[in-house]
Formats: structure tokens, C-alpha cells, sequence
């Protein structure tokens, strides 16, 4: 499974507060269904999913601040894409820690 | 029209050289057709289209090195999408290069 | 505090697995002291501090991997910076859970 | 000599417009001396140069926007540092042309 990360930033929106358009987005995600998983960090929003699902996700996402009232939006997606070994956001964390524990 | 900047990174592939991942990338926008416009920096490659072509490049574009070999790929994809103004490759540097000179 | 997301990739590494590189990059967090505040994501890692601290880890972090052995090192960073108002990794995820409340 | 890649978003500008941002950037690269090398894209800045340099222009590009009055500021930055070899902005390019007229 591949795992997304994507970063939206409504340019030009007078108030430098964006979590109004970081939770319009993460309304977008409980709606998306059991299709993909996600988990909002700081800085990003992570979703877990099938390539084709997560491209389409990322499309809602970056129109969300455009139906907010943006008229120029910045996103920035990064793509983990691993195909030799299955992949997750648990197992992906899970193998840092026990590196960390075997030394 | 959006512009998309993507850098793709194939991981675990012996060499540290990426140019062969980057030429067959370059073969398949040639053979994107006129829906798109791109050019390649020492960094990434700049697209120009309409969303949904960008997003269905983009997608080509993480795809090849996996044809190529690679078994994980890390793309990185950024999207600046202007609505309230024509905005192209061209214009952008000129915008820039008009605040220079009046400066 | 402005905030900082940093993801590290070594590149010609043979092995797909790059958990290795992650779990010494989180040594390395560990001994940055107590100027820095840190979160392992599944995707990347993320500091928060004062900027200088913060330019002064990442560098650390990109060069952890040429000392693991690599040859290339492909290394993105995000930094927030906000200097109108308090901000913090808490922050921000909180004020994201009041708007999703509210509504 | 490490290659770095720059987009600096300032947030809550109110206008949608960013060339007088771009602008100013360029005016502190002019300055920043003949320790590194640098290129205008469409999509962001690179610059080629020492790594301690690098990061020091890029600290410099960061702040920029505070300067011309913006209260929020978020930066991208991808590092490309490959130490087996010499590489340049157009090493780099001149690679990927060879291996296109070779095929």
C-alpha cells in the first residue's frame, strides 16, 4: 500500500490561521470511506490507500480551499511507494522502533 | 492552468546515478501530447495542464522507474494552481522579471 | 516556534529497507538536547525550536546517512513559521480539533 | 557540490500574488556572492554551492518574506548532495540529454 502526505496552503487568505481549511479537509477524509486511512500530523495529513484512491483523494483535498474561498492554492504530496514488501503506516514505524530496541 | 513540479526518487537501486530514471521520464512526457507543456530543471520537472492531465502524468511519471526496476519509489509533487489569474510557466518568470527591472 | 518536517533519503543503497537510516536519525534527535521537541511520523520527522536549532539538526540528519554509507542523500524540510502568534506542534493539532467541534 | 531547490510561500497576504516576494529573494541571491551558483524556475529557486552555504541562503530566503511584511511563512527546501562524484546543475542536465540521444 502506498502511503501520501500532502500539505495544502491557501495562498492570499488575509489571516495567516489555516486550521479552518486543515479541518474542512479532514471532514473530506471521514468522508472518503473505508477505502483509505489517515492520520492528520502537524504539518501534513498522511493517508494510507490503493494508488488510484489516494491521487483521488488528494484532488478533493486540494479543492477544498478553492470552495472555502481561495483563490490560489499550494500542495505539496510526497509518495511511499513500496512494492517489494508490504508496507503501512504502523509497520513503517514498527520497524524504526524495533532497530532502535535491537542496538 | 495548474503548474505541477515533480521529483521522482527510485530507493534501492545500487547506483546512485538516476539519469536512465529521468530520461525514461522525459520519453513518456514527449508522449504525453500537446495537453501538456513541460520542462526539465536540474531538480525536477515542471508540467503545465490541466489538473486532471497533471494528476494522470504525475501518476505515469511515479509508475516508470518500477517498469525500470526500482521495487520503492518516492515521488515528491507540488501544485500551484491560481485561479483568479491566467497563470503560465512564462508569465510567472516575467511577473518576476517586470518587479526587477521597475525596482 | 516555527516548526520543522524533515524526510531523508539515501539513495544507491541496494536495500529498499530504509528503517536503518530512520532509527539513526532518531539517535541522533534524542542527543540534540532539550532546545529541540521532536514526533516521528510515518512519513517524516518533525522538530520544533528555535530556527537556528533547527537548521542546525537537519543538517545533522542529512548527514547521517553518508556516516551509514551512502553515497547520495535526497533530503526535504517544510518549515512553518509563524511570528504572529504562539505556535506549537500541540497547537496546531488542537486548534484543528476546535473547528472540527464546533461545527 | 550539493544542489538545493527553494519555495518560499508567505501566508495571509492578502493578495494572491507572490512576484513581490520572488523578486526580493532574487535581490538577496544577486548579493549572496560567488560562493554559489543560482537558477529561477517557474516553481522555485535552485542553488548550487557549499552546503554550510546553501543552508545559509536558504535561512536568508526564509526570512525574507518577514521583512517585507508577512507574518507567516512557509518554506520548502529538497537537498540533492551526492558525494561520489561531481555533480552540478549542468552535470546534471548534460546527463540525462546523453542518455536521451543514446537510446
Amino acid at each position: 500500500m502506498p502511503i501520501v502526505e500532502v500539505t495544502v496552503i491557501p495562498v492570499g487568505t488575509e489571516s495567516t490561521s489555516l486550521s479552518r481549511y486543515v479541518a474542512d479537509m479532514q471532514r473530506i477524509l471521514e468522508q472518503a470511506g473505508e477505502s483509505i486511512r489517515y492520520q492528520l500530523t502537524p504539518m501534513s495529513t498522511i493517508i494510507e490507500g490503493d494508488l488510484s484512491d489516494l491521487l483521488h483523494v488528494v484532488r478533493l483535498l486540494h479543492e477544498s480551499p478553492f470552495a472555502g474561498g481561495a483563490n490560489r492554492v499550494c500542495t505539496s504530496v510526497k509518495i511511499d511507494d513500496r512494492r517489494d514488501h508490504h508496507s503501512s503506516m504502523e509497520q513503517k514505524m514498527q520497524s524504526v522502533a524495533e532497530r532502535l530496541r535491537s542496538s
